[in-house]
């Protein structure tokens, strides 16, 4: 699987979403401006990249601060960071990050600039390599939710694609099928964006795992007819109380699996939980450009000056969810009291 | 709004609904086979409108028919309704039409083999005209269900497109409009043909109604924040118990419905309601080419050789529907009773 994003000396690579699986081509940010706008514009996608690449981002723009005085650096150094938190709205990761990074700078007041700089670049890298490394542990954990012959559910990417690698709701897929699970998957196409038609499939097929792409209307009437067995998805955001905010159409697919009486899993590291946002409500729902639903691949299919409504995510409420499958293990409900110990137990890398 | 389909000497000229909104060509058949295929190709394409076009298309058949012996020209003309009915299995429609026009012949044989042509000819005119008087039947009685001020979900194309004009769903939209109940329309874009995207839109846009697209994924989370009061689709093909089948989707709407306790109403002619089916089990789905999910807009926008199901429809279980709106007024629960009931009042036109 090729890397989603990657350092090339000062430069950060990324490679294009909007543009595979029929090319692929690296997207490459010579500041910290390109990697916003890659966030912005969907070049990288996905919580958990989104993450990493804001990490990298700041290690980028650190670079290109001129001074010696820590408070200047660390002031300018705070701008980059506000800009940087502004990319994408729901997904928390980005906002973890960001904060990883200022703390970074925070501790680091005795140190030279260079030292600084040099510990940023750092600390992206090891975010990069961490976000790996927690993806097989959720693979790991999830495996053991994953029936023999069973078939699997997944709304939008969560896989390598919207990480470091590896992924989350198709790490655990992928350690099943290594696992020898003989499982296989229907994909959601995920309109607007065509996360699972384009980048899902794209993924699976290139590690030789059964897939079948539908359409999203059609994911109920397959649950009806006994044709899925379990769903799992990642998620944007996860509030203290359980509430997952993931790609629009994810609460339909949670409502339907609870109604055939499927389980649904949501799939995400630590990072994704959002302590300090207590319920769904809280979590701001990014609108998107209306485009993505108006034009396809270039081409406009609707009217010219239809009104369209883009809303990129939604709001799954935690009594619908199974299970939350993490890099510490599988959090069951009551989701607020599990997750509160789950967290406790296990700081964060950041901390 | 432009006519779906109609006579043009002794050609039947056809809406290419594959170009809409774009581009606005007609289809020329000059024989019944170019009529099967414009069924079979989605040129047309709705129950109703089907059914207009199978009648039509088995006229133009039939005036082809090279005999002046009745005998033989009941046997030739058979074939033709024989290859008619394949055309397409889920909408009854088109089943319903061609057992009108059979019945028509089976009642002529005293008449000449000329007189018989043009008695097919004029009650194929006769059907086009009572769909549009059907449908702002169906719109006057749905009228009753819509209230003022509301907001209403649709999904596919039940419109003029989809019916010989005015439509069923959008029948009773047009009627609310009509009657200033100041309603605004949600439409779901409703891959993968993307009729509510193209279509729908494009319909409601030219009457000044207001209207706004969704991609599939949304319908759920928009009921779950109270913005949609009632769902109206239209059907191709109600059984006997009520069970629907309408577009693929349908169903994950009506559960979505049900469970934030919004009215979800099926508009649909008597001649979709087919007495002869059980219930939903005994509905043929018709799964349509990978390619109209893998291949948007003439663009492959997903891995060559991906696998790809394309269930063209799905069965919506009696028990979430709230009522069926018909042009002989509005069937509630029991439905198989009150169907019964409706359809021994209400002869069909055909008989």
């Amino acid at each position: 699987m090729l890397p989603t994003i990657k350092w090339e000396g000062e430069l950060i690579k990324i490679l294009d979403q909007r543009k595979l699986p029929s090319k692929k081509e690296w997207y490459t940010c010579r500041g910290y401006r390109d990697v916003i706008n890659a966030i912005e514009k969907m070049v990288i996608r996905g919580a958990p990249a989104i993450g990493v690449a804001a990490a990298m981002g700041l290690a980028l723009g650190a670079s290109s601060i001129r001074t010696r005085s820590f408070p200047a650096f660390s002031t300018r150094f705070t701008l980059l960071a506000e800009k940087m938190r502004l990319a994408r709205p729901t997904a928390v990761n980005l906002q973890w990050a960001v904060e990883r990074m200022l703390r970074l700078v925070d501790r680091s007041a005795g140190r030279s600039v260079e030292e600084i700089k040099q510990a940023l670049r750092n600390e992206s890298e090891v975010i990069l390599a961490q976000d790996i490394d927690i993806n097989k542990n959720i693979g790991r954990h999830g495996l053991t939710v994953v029936p023999e012959n069973s078939t699997i559910l997944t709304h939008c990417n969560a896989g390598s694609l919207a990480t470091a690698g590896y992924g989350t709701a198709l790490g655990v897929i992928r350690a099943a099928h290594a696992a020898r699970k003989n499982i296989r998957v229907f994909a959601d196409e995920t309109r607007p964006w065509l996360q699972g038609l384009r980048l899902t499939t794209f993924e699976l097929m290139e590690d030789g795992i059964p897939v079948t792409v539908i359409a999203d209307n059609a994911a109920g009437s397959l649950m009806r007819q006994g044709e899925i067995d379990l769903v799992i998805t990642g998620a944007d955001r996860i509030a203290a109380n359980g509430d997952v905010a993931n790609k629009i159409g994810t609460y339909q697919v949670a409502l339907m699996a609870r109604i055939h009486r499927i389980p649904f899993y949501v799939a995400a590291p630590l990072s994704t939980i959002d302590p300090a946002t207590p319920d769904g409500e809280a979590i701001p729902v990014e609108n998107r450009p209306p485009e993505e639903i108006t034009r396809i691949g270039r081409a406009a299919l609707a009217p010219p000056g239809v009104n369209a409504l883009n809303p990129a995510f939604d709001i799954t409420p935690a009594k619908y969810v199974t299970a939350i499958i993490t890099e510490a293990g599988i959090i069951l409900p009551p989701f607020k009291k599990n997750i509160k110990d789950t967290m406790r137990s296990r700081p964060r890398f950041s901390s």
